[in-house]
């Protein structure tokens, strides 16, 4: 009996590895000699560096960079175990979470320090770049990751922009000369389920910028800004950014990305299961346990279970999805190859009860669900009844 | 594929058959061809009746009697598929639910009412008893139901005592003589699960009258009432019912039975299965799913899903557990042939919440479960890997 565990993060309570390590402690329970693989995975977000590190015996390597507010962080990028694939996570250089609490700027929040990253790893000789760009900080068009490749962006008297969303305004001209020239020469994934454009209601400013610290008045100001910023490049590109579909991902970078780098963007589960070689540990497995904080009908359209899900069906492997919510609109998921999806609640609980209790609840809920699947393997076989459903 | 399903009661929210119903729903979802067999059971408390003419396709036969509190109600009997089982509910003639809010009184409530049911199916010629008397409204002892069967129960000036317990202790004399002479030629199986003594404190009074509404006084009171009387019974009956395990049932009409009928006590839930004629559904299925509103440790010492499950197993078919709370200590469930217990919760929520929606979520839940248990039975067999846990 083989079993992959491959959940992504239940936000707020347990990260993936946790949520592994519970659901392999419940069917330890149950099937001690099972063999089971624990490959917690992501959405390409916040921790996909690490996971695909992990995955294939990678390494790291840590560089100091601009931080999102303009002062040095120790960023990382990491080398996947074929030692030729770079993975570039935004967040180790311009994330969120390195911003301290209440000094969210998104105004000034640059991504000059992902461009410092991607520098060094060119500069280290790689040429096969993985890009997750989740949790990002900041609004910038991706123009602060630009400059530090070489881009100048400058304004009407010749100087140089700063750091920021709020100098975008700013930009007369575009000079592309500088910009590194291995970038043409290299290939950029970009882990992305961010579809929506650069600019708009639907654009990078409105949707995300509040929860980087924008309020309305700047939300506008962010959103003209970027208009502007789309202008310009495509004078230099040709490439309308405007409207493109995830140009608008982390601040705008998606953007930037898409015109000024050989770039395919790509679902971000997709990308992690694929380099993570997934298909690989589905070789004679007879389940896949996944599972997310919350899973409902947004699942079916393209978060981890669903990835995973899709993989496994594709070896003809089916998946079992626990959950701390189960939402509506699961029924989708059984075309994916998904038997079912169960909750970790075992009783009335409030979220917080449930939230400080998820590891002991996701392992007696995989316990109970491993039974039932086993048990039955175990009796039909015994049995010789072939029985249909 | 055939499943049996066999619930108790979700207390508060759904009664058997809907729980049973909810279940079947469920399945259907996932295998609209299966054939399930609805037989919601019950621990020998309230419903009973119903539950095993329902079971067997029997009657009922309604009786004007004397209710707990002294007035008219018309209560059942239930016979059997058989023609020959007649089933009294103590309930309906005395019941706690016959009581109006409020009105409650643990000193003059009366089984009397209970033994005219009796005396009437014994008219009607049946000489087969079930007694179940879970949900009894009254603390004296058995006194009035033996009364109304034609025993003499005397006070020092040669009078009948009153209704209730708290006239035992005016009982001077017992005359056996005119006690209905049908009952030494019948049977009585009374179903029961409680094995408390008739007095002390872990007697009836103590351990039961607060909540048919007796004070601190008044279960003093009963308590001594109830020794009294046991007393006197040693006197005609030698039947010591003071420290005699069951005697405290119902009020004490647990400890009548023992020592003026031909009678035996039975666990509850193995009467209802017994004489539903459960192992007979049993043959050629594939599982049985029950179910209480909580299943915990205490359900290994004789609820409604031990008791299902530990009959499925004697025919070799297995069993799961759905309920709204799952506590702890179920493991040991697991030796009955219980293959795993689910809650039906799918989110954190309130009780509230959950009781107020447990139709769907019962149905959601029993769905997933049977996902799993019909998946892999199909997968396994398919490929003929019998795969050993």
């Amino acid at each position: 009996m083989k079993i992959i565990i491959a959940p992504d993060s239940f936000k707020g309570s347990l990260c993936a590895v946790e949520v592994a390590n519970s659901i392999n402690s419940g069917i330890k329970r149950v099937f001690p000699n099972a063999k089971t693989v624990l490959l917690p995975v992501g959405d390409g977000g916040e921790g996909t560096m690490d996971t695909l590190v992990a995955a294939t015996n990678g390494t790291t390597k840590s560089v100091s960079v601009v931080g999102p507010l303009g002062n040095d962080v120790t960023a990382k990028y990491g080398i996947l175990g074929d030692t030729k694939t770079c993975v570039i996570e935004m967040a180790s250089a311009s994330g969120l979470d390195l911003v301290p609490n209440g000094k969210l700027a998104p105004l000034k929040a640059t991504t000059y320090g992902t461009g410092q990253l991607i520098k060094q790893a060119l500069d280290d000789g790689y040429t096969s770049f993985i890009l997750a760009i989740g949790g990002s900080a900041t609004n910038d068009g991706g123009a602060g990751m630009l400059q530090a490749l070489g881009l100048k962006i400058l304004d009407s008297n010749g100087n140089e922009i700063g750091y920021g969303g709020g100098e975008l305004n700013k930009v007369a001209r575009i000079e592309t000369r500088e910009l590194d020239p291995r970038i043409k020469k290299s290939t950029f994934l970009i882990a992305s389920d961010v579809k929506n454009p650069l600019v708009g209601a639907n654009g990078a400013s409105h949707i995300f910028g509040p929860q980087k610290g924008a309020t309305p008045d700047i939300v506008h100001l962010l959103d003209d800004n970027l208009t502007h910023w789309a202008n310009e490049v495509a004078k230099v590109t040709g490439v309308h950014l405007h409207n493109l579909a995830g140009a608008g991902a982390a601040g705008g970078i998606g953007g930037a990305f898409q015109a000024f780098f050989p770039a395919e963007m790509k679902r971000g589960i997709d990308v992690v299961l694929e380099y993570s070689n997934f298909s690989s540990f589905l070789q004679d497995a007879d389940l896949v346990i996944t599972g997310e904080g919350k899973v409902d009908s947004q699942t079916a359209s393209g978060k981890t279970p669903l990835g995973v899900a899709q993989a496994a069906m594709l070896n003809g492997v089916p998946t079992i999805i626990i959950a701390g919510t189960v939402g509506d609109g699961i029924e989708v998921l059984h075309d994916y190859g998904v038997i079912s999806v169960h909750s970790i609640m075992n009783k009335p609980m409030t979220l917080e009860e449930s939230m400080a209790n998820a590891a002991e609840l996701l392992e007696l809920s995989a316990e109970q669900v491993v039974r039932v699947w086993g048990s039955n393997m175990h009796r039909a076989c015994a049995n010789e009844v072939p029985v249909t459903p």
